[in-house]
């Protein structure tokens, strides 16, 4: 191996993710993640090596680089698991190409032209149901019919690491007159995963459940932040709004479709049968461990939710299948949500609102404060790693501290 | 006059709107509308009287020159006032810096980021309460305290005169076991007007109604259609989707603020008091008259409805104030919706569903045919124009025809 990959890393030579770095001495740019360090995909270039026009790996965004497409995407990452393996390889004895992880900035890995966010965990869904509607019919009468989703705000999507400050925003509290204007109480994480296009089509054209891996180049941790309070006063008829679209985050690497591939696995039967634009053949789920956890300012961090993205309802091929089949056109770097990816058990839950139920199972921290949502100086963190036969393929973390409102 | 006007244009010396067009012998570039010209920027830039790099007005969108901030672009605007009322000016026998409109082709005027679209007409929102909720409480709890709005989907706006097809989609036929997956069998479309910001902010800023109108640039017409059917089994809860997102349709031209500056007019009240932040001083609504007509093929227009931007009941400086309230980012581009211009007047209802009350009232065509909503072969185009004074400062129009499903 060229390079030193700690055992149990995220980014093993099984993965090969793509990212926008920055350091010190380079301007953003186009790299990959090994290990610790992150592969200059700019100065590789300089090595002749590349059969495309490597000035898209000095943009400082991938949108380029991936609308190149999957066919020199992929060979781009095969070759570079090829040269990391191959001790007499063009990488050979060029530290400079490698910089230290800890050394570099991350930055947004694409611009995101439009972001939408769907609701297909049955068990989010049918917790929310519970919570707010009637317990007995949780689910609402289209969500088996419906990968259900909605418009975010692709502004406000920012990348893992940079803090953000408590919204305010008009909410009515219970038996008051009218509503107040105030500092969020209910600040709430949503763990969620977000696939990125990578493939444009007109207005007007489809994709197919069949085609649609073909237009998603890879994946990414979302931590879907929510107002609670904010989004209980503004959401019936439209939906939610300022409830969301104050921040949204990512984890910096994009982890491509392909270095998923193995870790596929089946869905949950759909019942009833879904319309045929959505049915599907083959394995669409994939079995990616999540985990959240909260760092209270000045104590330990503690792990709240152990999910799966296995558990999803409804998969990325039907939600694009879906989003397109009234003929709406995607962009290469727009981002699909998944929505919440709660599980069945309690400690699966992907929000605050169902771990600590609405208030009323309040969450303990290690300084021995209490949590029923999230408090100012708390980090939250998300992880996630696909692991099988001994090769571990992860994201990395998508973190961000609350600051107090302004 | 360095050209002739006609009486009546909507867009004389008053206006000076902004657009991007093209010809056979020019690329996309930025121009300005004078009567039935445009006056071609990148070759007015070529003689020198620019104080600004004038290589953002040969951009295929004005957000380049959006971008160099109202002092540049209100004086480009001002300085095409005096030179084409000044008959010794530089536009003096420069035939060749105008295009007959006829002869151009229309592009849309800016990239768009992100687009919201607004909910702030009180009667469509009454109207709409009144058939799907409630008749004796039809406005929904929130509506008064919150200019209520979401997002919508940005890739799928499009320029006037490009025709689409008939969207498909989910629907569920009334007493059906399941949904059914059709084209549309109760397309709308909803008259409204969007503005478009001209100054970005960072996350976690906030804009001031007092401030409001120096972020936005100007407005068009649009034309957000909706399927009605697919809307109403998909939008409880997360709001309108595939209902909305397969297009939506604009007007080339972007009248700046500055021209519709001496059409402000007083809104109506708002009782109750809204919360300070909403609050806000002086004239906010404007006076543009608006019509919608419907064209079957083969047939003449027939003006279905007459409605006017001055009914809002939330005006732009609210709707901006209420999105940014929270910190959330706004850019330059980005377009902002005002929901369905309804009036009191039932001939002034701005979409099908409101003017044909559910398809109960159906509305007669010159050819014998009556609409409940919109036919295959239709034409529907929407013109507003302000009138003051003997000045007048119009649109143009947003005219697109439907073709049948895929």
């Amino acid at each position: 191996m060229i390079i030193d990959i700690p055992k149990n890393s995220d980014f093993s030579i099984y993965n090969i993710p793509f990212g926008i770095f920055s350091t010190k001495d380079r301007s953003p740019r186009a790299g990959v993640a090994v290990g610790e360090h992150i592969l200059d995909l700019a100065a590789v270039a300089e090595l002749d090596v590349f059969n495309f026009n490597t000035a898209v790996l000095e943009k400082d965004t991938l949108n380029d680089f991936i609308s190149l497409g999957k066919e020199i995407t992929s060979k781009v990452r095969s070759d570079i698991q090829h040269w990391l393996q191959d001790d007499s390889s063009i990488l050979a004895d060029k530290p400079e190409l490698f910089v230290a992880q800890a050394a570099a900035q991350m930055h947004m890995p694409v611009f995101i032209g439009d972001y939408t966010d769907f609701y297909s965990s049955i068990e989010h869904a049918t917790n929310v149901g519970k919570m707010f509607r009637d317990p007995e019919n949780a689910l609402l009468p289209n969500w088996k019919h419906i990968p259900v989703g909605y418009h975010g705000r692709a502004s406000s999507i920012i990348v893992s690491g940079e803090a953000i400050h408590r919204p305010k925003g008009q909410v009515m509290p219970p038996d008051a007159p009218a509503p107040v204007f105030r500092p969020t109480a209910r600040l709430d994480f949503e763990l969620e995963m977000g696939f990125i296009t990578g493939k444009n089509t007109k207005l007007g054209e489809s994709v197919s459940t069949e085609k649609a891996e073909d237009y998603i180049f890879g994946m990414v941790l979302l931590n879907d932040w929510s107002a609670r309070d904010i989004q209980k006063w503004e959401y019936v008829p439209l939906g939610p709004f300022l409830a969301k679209n104050f921040a949204s985050h990512i984890s910096p690497w994009i982890v491509t479709l392909e270095a998923l591939e193995p870790f596929k696995v089946s869905g949950p039967d759909q019942d009833p049968k879904v319309l045929p634009y959505l049915e599907y053949k083959g394995e669409k789920n994939y079995d990616i461990n999540l985990k959240v956890g909260i760092t209270p300012e000045n104590s330990e961090e503690v792990i709240i939710c152990n999910s799966n993205f296995k558990y999803m309802y409804w998969n990325m091929a039907q939600q694009l299948a879906h989003h397109t089949v009234n003929g709406c056109n995607i962009n290469i770097g727009d981002m699909y949500g998944s929505g919440t990816i709660s599980g069945k058990d309690e400690k699966s839950y992907g929000s605050m609102l169902e771990l600590a139920w609405m208030g009323t199972k309040p969450l303990k921290m290690k300084d021995g404060t209490e949590r029923k949502f999230i408090n100012d100086g708390d980090t939250v963190t998300m992880k996630g790693y696909a692991e099988k036969n001994g090769k571990r393929v992860g994201f990395g973390e998508v973190s961000a501290k609350i600051l107090p409102a302004r």
